[in-house]
């Protein structure tokens, strides 16, 4: 038998758990709801009852590990939760110990962003590449960097919060308290935020059809920019150009071989990756973008199961 | 006898060399001009006879190397300078090879501001500390970054390039081409050009004085800060927020436990150095803000030598 690992990703939504070898084989796949509203310890009792699930199914003894993707900050030395934007009631929770108590098994924790980084890294667009710069844009911005095959994570394991760093000194406030952050621009709350504000003007004819049917998400805003409406689209190339600026950023710090920009808000496609990468081009050093490739990631929605397998297969 | 090294510093204005030996004890100090409108060549030669006068002063075998930092962006592979803007000429120079071949010695070549952080790492304000930004304020803005005790310098050796990362993508045009750099704001030439285009106009009598009486440099700016110019102090302000700025943008990616800042233009001190850490204090995630000290060179002008040094001591 290959050399295999259970895998967790905790979302604000879904929790998932696999189990993937070390060719990057999936073997069993499992999604629930989060129901985070249930509390702290429901959320991690049905996080245990799939790691079993997923054991048994699989007829895995009690030695092989857990990798567990959850969101941060996390201290992962400590195995800690120390607050979860998306999961209300998390604070300072330990994850890694409760899991270890409910499961007998060894439990590795990861920030999510991190991980995924590590899973692009092992199995997905990134195989080989020393120097890596992971972006995931979702309903906010995370990264994940690799300097010469190592995450760099920091003092406190807190690193490398990408998506908070300013781009504007002047721009808008960003939900951590300062300005400017690119995730400020180009996350799935800042584009909602922006096509809200819109909806209410009359400058945006597409938006304001939108509120009036629902709630005004990102992919509303991405919709009507699809379909012609400049306001909405302005706001898609201006997130664009806030990525483009910080991917420069990034590309003048670490020197990478490759970026790769993964998370749902990337299935925007063209609208919101070109002006990213002209932009890109205005900000790098030209010595160092040269030696840059810039890949959408190849592993989906899987991209933190593979990750937290990495976190045990490859430590 | 304690093990020793050679340690070069080359850089615009000066070429300086000394002998330091693994706990730091300077054994030996010469400067000279780089000269560099004398050409590559003797700028090359000047350096391999001041590397020759050390060892014979200190009686040094022909075993001991020679550390050598030089203004970048460089290839401390290949010991290549690609090109020093403050060195006319410079282009391409295999500057390694030709010095192993003028001494007769091992040569291992670094960018300057990474070297300064290694200096600082290994001999100043942040020994034992294994997650390190240091940032060297001079004509330009430097930057170096430990991680985990190792120095990130990417997949090309030309990171990490602190001071090209843009603060404010509508903010001004940077010597590199890009916009809001946070070196066109907070280094010597941002601050002279500052000064400069004040002095044309009525709002600065100190600067407008200055620039009759010579060139307005950043020192005259920030004397005339001092000296109560609201103008001038508006223009040192605005290079703290920019620091401070950028600093929280590295907290956030690096979750460093020390910043040290170096550089002569350091020396202003608080007018400068208030307002960035005020707004480090707006930028920075607060739990990573915690575990970070800020901390000022120790070194003073001989981090880069120190560095040299430890490039070959602690290799």
């Amino acid at each position: 038998m290959s050399n295999v690992a259970i895998a967790v990703d905790l979302g604000g939504t879904n929790v998932r758990c696999s189990v993937i070898d070390d060719a990057g084989r999936v073997a069993f796949d499992a999604r629930q709801s989060s129901d985070a509203a249930e509390g702290v310890d429901a959320v991690i009792s049905r996080i245990a009852r799939m790691i079993d699930a997923a054991a048994t199914d699989q007829q895995i003894g009690a030695s092989v590990a857990v990798g567990v993707a959850a969101p941060g900050p996390l201290d992962p030395q400590r195995g800690i939760v120390r607050y979860a934007p998306n999961l209300p009631g998390w604070d300072e929770v330990p994850l890694r110990d409760r899991l270890e108590e409910l499961t007998g098994r060894e439990i590795l924790l990861g920030n999510d962003a991190n991980v995924q980084a590590l899973g692009e890294f092992h199995f997905g667009a990134a195989q080989g590449v020393r120097d890596l710069v992971y972006v995931a844009l979702g309903t906010g911005f995370g990264g994940g960097v690799i300097s010469d095959g190592k995450l760099i994570d920091g003092a406190g394991g807190l690193g490398a919060e990408l998506g908070h760093t300013t781009v504007n000194i002047a721009g808008p406030r960003c939900t951590c308290g300062a300005l400017g952050c690119v995730e400020a621009y180009c996350s799935g709350w800042a584009i909602a935020r922006h096509g809200q504000m819109l909806a209410g003007t009359d400058r945006s004819p597409a938006l304001a059809a939108a509120a009036a049917a629902g709630e005004v998400d990102a992919r509303a805003v991405a919709d009507a920019a699809e379909d012609g409406d400049a306001a909405a689209a302005a706001i898609i190339q201006q997130a664009g150009l806030a990525l483009g600026a910080a991917l420069g950023n990034f590309v003048n710090i670490f020197n990478p071989q490759m970026i790769v920009i993964g998370g749902g808000l990337a299935e925007i496609g063209t609208p919101l990756l070109e002006p990213a990468e002209a932009t890109l081009k205005q900000f790098a050093l030209h010595d160092m973008l040269d030696g840059v490739e810039l890949r959408r990631s190849r592993l989906g929605t899987r991209t933190g199961l593979f990750g937290a397998a990495a976190l045990v297969l490859k430590r």
